[in-house]
């Protein structure tokens, strides 16, 4: 039996395109594997670059060297077709995303798919040193971008109603966002979705905030940056409060770091992402911090999973969270992010980038957990 | 018969969900339509948010309000399968790029789907005013970004070698890069896979150029924001060389520009693309600009479409290339962009983008085309 793998996506939306053939596109292109030729078909546009900038055991094919010559026109559909006559396989394999349209198409022609219900390549999930050592870097660069905003919120003052002031303007969630955003391309990553959400605004999780930045409430900042060329994330969360935080955000800080450095001092190889995550709710919830549904329908205390793996994708496989019971793999790479959220006084998030190891963690995070400004 | 419409996808990544929905989100969510309902489903995350910023047609429901009753856990399949008991219709209809896994899941359960071959929301091609302004904006900060890259290669020196510098260093295409990212950054937009190919790499359409800018060679730069609140993009290109152009790069940017001033002269609606793409191809070919294919399988002279449409897609309907005869419609977005590119001297590109009206078209884009810069 010859099982082949066949992608169809763009490798900047399909990180398992990108991880097999480390060629970063904008646009649809495929990737096949069959007996033993791994290989790309791309358009004219990208010839050139895809020969020079593929693995090395990708062989690029130019479309018209494997389009069906029944073809009418070089739409995907008939590059798919010359495909699977050049390069038979008994079965295909392909992704849980593989577009309908043209598993349809390819069913049609007789050809025999099976979509795989999981990790394509599930090599992907356990990061190789040199994977390591770019998520490292996209860490590093996610704590300048943090470092940044920490600075914007110490060099500001308190006006007399209580709304920050910076370089002599109202200090906004907007302008946060926007130096952040600056310091990340100044690192040679993106920065898309950063949050800097303030008083209300943080007790919505994703929640990006708006408006002016106000003393005396939590601020919670996460920031997800991309570096460029390596495509890997960096993801980590602070919280901060520019002059004095009430009590009740005092204890709610407390408890969030106390959960996490518990969380993070149980995960290793071996442990349960489902055992480690409950842990947590119930440190919370000791803690008096509840979790419940209002009358409206809408979450208070934890209701998000305590982390999730980072990679190529910002959310990827292993989840932390209750479903999950798949055991922790040395060199899964994960965060750490437990929160507290309650429309009455907002929310409190903090988050670290671990490794899983044999008897513990790498934490790659490396920074203070300050909750108070002057 | 009642026809439902489903999506499960990111908003970030599928810009039909963006469209009927206006709420950007990073994790995958479903929208559907059945009978007179058009509602998402969210997770506990998202719901807040959700409810704040969908249109103000869209019902919102929480994963728990539809899940079935006999599900498991919170996997997108048993919130599908609930889905589809709740608010039940004879076919779904689910747009090409439908994840194959849900879809063979929601078979395995007996229900109808029609995978959708072209535009799911056909009124998507065509913009309206209010998504016309939004783009106008993505394409005045485009410009701005250009403006910047403009203004570093008119401070730059050139040094006896002809590698040019700027504030002291050698000028690179990465610094160039970052300074449009930045200014995109400032602008509210992000920009990725900036374009800045000097010399050899202007040669390769998407080659996205590395190291020292040197004179007397042409310079590509092609540069495509997306504003980060709207979702819409903007688009263009120039070529600039710092000293003086060779005789052949005159005569090709002449030519190039010539080309792209005659096509935007013959778009209307009505036009068909194919007519308009072989018509710069013509022109090109009399200027002297042949397009082949060499000994080695590369692709030289214009071997790529001539336009495509913008929008919530950097790459959107209408294209506008060889294989598309359907003809313009009023407020079509496109982009005009011939180019020439051989590897003995380089390439030329300048992209405007025009929106397509009654008797000619609309240009956005508002900016000199000039060579050679001092």
């Amino acid at each position: 039996m010859n099982n082949g793998k066949l992608i169809v996506a763009s490798s900047s939306e399909c990180s398992d395109l990108l991880y097999i053939t480390n060629f970063m596109a904008p646009d649809p292109f495929i990737f096949f594997s069959s007996n033993n030729i791994k290989g790309v078909v791309v358009t004219a546009l990208e010839l050139k670059r895809a020969r020079s900038e593929c693995k090395k055991d990708i062989t690029v094919f130019d479309r018209d060297e494997v389009i069906s010559k029944s073809s009418p026109d070089k739409d995907i559909k008939m590059v798919l077709k010359g495909l699977v006559e050049k390069f038979p396989a008994d079965t295909w394999e392909v992704p849980a995303t593989f577009p309908l349209l043209y598993a349809e198409y390819l069913k049609s022609l007789g050809v025999s798919l099976k979509c795989v219900d999981g990790e394509f390549f599930p090599k992907r999930q356990t990061k190789s040193q040199e994977e390591l050592d770019l998520i490292f870097n996209s860490v590093k660069l996610t704590e300048k971008t943090m470092h940044r905003a920490e600075d914007i919120l110490r060099e500001s003052t308190i006006r007399n109603d209580g709304v920050l002031l910076w370089n002599g303007d109202v200090l906004t969630s907007e302008i946060i966002k926007r130096e952040i955003n600056l310091e990340a391309v100044r690192c040679d990553a993106i920065a898309e979705s950063t949050i800097v959400a303030c008083g209300k605004h943080s007790s919505e999780p994703h929640n990006t905030g708006s408006g002016p930045i106000v003393a005396n409430q939590p601020i919670v900042i996460d920031i997800f940056p991309r570096h460029e060329k390596s495509g890997y994330w960096g993801d980590m969360t602070r919280t901060f409060v520019k002059g004095k935080a009430s009590e009740m955000v005092k204890k709610a800080y407390d408890a969030v770091r106390d959960a996490r450095d518990k969380a993070k001092s149980e995960i290793k190889a071996g442990a349960l992402p489902s055992v480690v995550h409950n842990g947590t709710m119930d440190i919370l919830t000791e803690r008096g911090f509840k979790t419940g549904k209002d009358d409206n329908g809408n979450y208070y205390g934890f209701f998000h999973g305590l982390g999730h793996g980072v990679g190529l994708d910002i959310h990827e496989k292993p989840g932390v969270n209750a479903l999950n019971n798949q055991p922790f793999k040395v060199n899964d790479v994960v965060t750490v992010e437990p929160g507290v959220y309650y429309p009455e006084w907002g929310g409190i998030r903090l988050e670290d980038l671990v490794v899983v190891k044999e008897n513990g963690i790498d934490c790659f995070t490396e920074y203070d957990n300050i909750l108070e400004i002057d």
